[in-house]
């Protein structure tokens, strides 16, 4: 049988680790005591504890085998089965996970990926660079203004800001579609194209309209915030347009930062994000505003986005949280070129160096590529 | 200005109170720093410090106003100001809000809600006991037998097992039907309606077939997984269909359980899972096999979901996490009659015994309420 590996961190355990291991496989799985459980049931989908190991004085490592059939192919479930309940556990954090090739082939995976965005940009070998249009009430000029100087200066990617949002449609047709001419003016000048990706929010058919209007304009993906939407909902949004979707990290810090509970960056903002269909995905990295106490994670990241996993593309990430321009170079040296660096605040700064800035930048970037 | 008001506590704050209080203003309103924020969007759109207070040796409270406008109207909106960004932030817990009319009166909260729930079933004034259907993997007729003999005893409540997933629409259709005739059959005996949540699953079109077969059943509602399908994915589809919506915690816990990160059960599973809609939220409440380790947890979460709230309908809470059947009228004797008690495994257990002592259970409660 084919099994989905799970495995978690469990701290000063309330009690004996191989006994809380078989009732996270049992919680995780059929949530009901053995005896209730026919043989034939019990063989097929419980989950089974396949190792217990003691880290330190305090803490263990428990592996936990779930039989593939319990994802049911679907990536919300997927989050489900391996973190649901067992989140109201004490202690417990999940710090990686291995699918195998039977899920795998049922999980989408991203669209376009990796490859997709270097064909879109033609930044074809080297680390990318990304920006953010902000602050939220500003006119569609000023937001305009700020996409053109960036697209200008070679940038590769704008990202709406997750705090720009429209309660009405025809705002937000308004500022997209200024944001999105601003771009395509630049690509007339530049000779490349800028990937603008706007910020997409809440549910039905409100959802439904904004994605119609990014796809009746030609762009080439939406910003999602997948984990206030819903990692599976978001892929589905998305994919539903045939438009790439970016994951925005919101609230999954909630998940990422606790040093005993949730679970760790590379597995939701990496592996999952990824196997859901995520074409990019943001993680705080090192150096800015908001960064990880974990120095690892970035890398770690990094390479669950971007190795090799089954026929899955690989997604690109793209680190941020507040870093500056000058990090950039240095991103992408640690890196390497397969990752996107993110910086918002910045470069807006610049005011009207932004676009000699962030050419020189790119520049940068070319240069490490090529050495 | 009408401001939400969000309370945070802040552990071993890593700079100055006051300062972390403002960055977190900055963060979750316009995320950029004064200086680029224009004076007329500042002071519409910019999070606003309003108290900051230490608690104790190493903790902080630390209160902030957002406009009102910020949330959009959206309720996975609001979800993000206030806990969006800053769930990467260390040490920050979102304990406490506080939400304006201006707002309260956008959010759709319940449509049924608890006055909904008790005109279903005919529970007017009592404590109401839920059952789950389980394991994943049993035949139809093996869960629709379950689902007989709970409602044949009076019980009010049946939810699928959120672990009950079917890859097949088919499938679904098959054990959903099996279970809806079940109940059927027993309110023709009983004279009393029982209320079945069948467990809906996934995104887009699969998602929205099993809510097409739920509603052409004449079911009342549906399970659905909040943190997984998201806040306002799960509200938006339930209503879509006019179905009530069974709130579950699966991955919740991540942002409950632990002390110093994370958001405060009666905000989540209280006083957003309601204000989005929910009929019904479950949360693990004392002395199953479940819980969390604070003790006013079950209370407070209660009263967030019942208490006055504007225009918005109160929602049943549901206490759960591995109860057994002889907590359900000792929770009533301490959450009063506006609670449901959730009783699966040890139900489950009783075997030919369920109706009888689910009547038993039913007849306490009645007893309770009206002693």
């Amino acid at each position: 049988m084919e099994l989905i590996k799970a495995v978690y961190q469990a701290t000063d355990p309330d009690r004996d680790p191989q006994v809380l291991a078989e009732n996270i496989a049992r919680e995780q799985s059929l949530e009901l005591t053995r005896a209730l459980i026919a043989d034939d049931i019990a063989e097929r989908m419980l989950g089974r504890v396949l190792d217990v190991v003691a880290l330190d004085n305090n803490r263990w490592r428990l592996v936990i085998g779930y039989p593939a059939e319990l994802a049911s192919g679907q990536s919300g479930q997927l989050l489900h089965l391996l973190y649901g309940n067992v989140s109201f556990y004490q202690r417990i954090r999940l710090t990686d996970i291995e699918l195998p090739a039977a899920l795998l082939d049922r999980l989408p995976g991203p669209s376009a990926g990796l490859p997709g965005i270097r064909a879109w940009t033609g930044a074809v070998n080297r680390a990318l660079l990304m920006t953010v249009l902000k602050p939220r009430g500003s006119s569609p000029e000023v937001l305009a203004a700020q996409a053109l100087a960036f697209a200008r200066g070679g940038g590769d990617l704008i990202k709406d800001d997750q705090n720009l949002v429209e309660d009405c449609i025809d705002t937000f047709r308004q500022r997209v579609s200024a944001c999105a001419q601003a771009v395509d003016r630049a690509a007339q000048e530049t000779g490349r194209r800028c990937l603008y990706l706007p910020h997409v929010t809440g549910s039905g058919e409100h959802m439904s309209r904004q994605l119609d209007i990014v796809a009746g304009l030609g762009l080439g993906g939406v910003v999602l915030c997948t984990w206030i939407m819903g990692l599976e909902t978001a892929a589905t949004a998305a994919r539903s347009r045939g438009l790439m979707w970016l994951s925005h990290p919101a609230m999954a810090g909630a998940l990422t930062e606790p040093e005993q509970t949730g679970v760790a960056s590379r597995v939701l903002l990496g592996t999952l994000a990824r196997v859901a269909g995520a074409d990019i995905s943001i993680f705080p990295g090192h150096g800015g505003r908001i960064q990880s106490g974990r120095a690892s994670d970035e890398s770690a990241t990094c390479r669950a986005l971007t190795e090799v996993l089954g026929n899955i593309k690989p997604a690109l990430p793209c680190t941020g949280g507040g870093k500056t321009l000058e990090q950039a170079p240095l991103t992408a040296r640690m890196q390497g070129p397969d990752c996107a660096v993110l910086v918002g605040g910045d470069l807006i700064a610049r005011g009207s160096r932004i676009t000699a800035d962030t050419r020189a930048v790119i520049a940068a970037l070319n240069d490490i590529a090529s050495s």
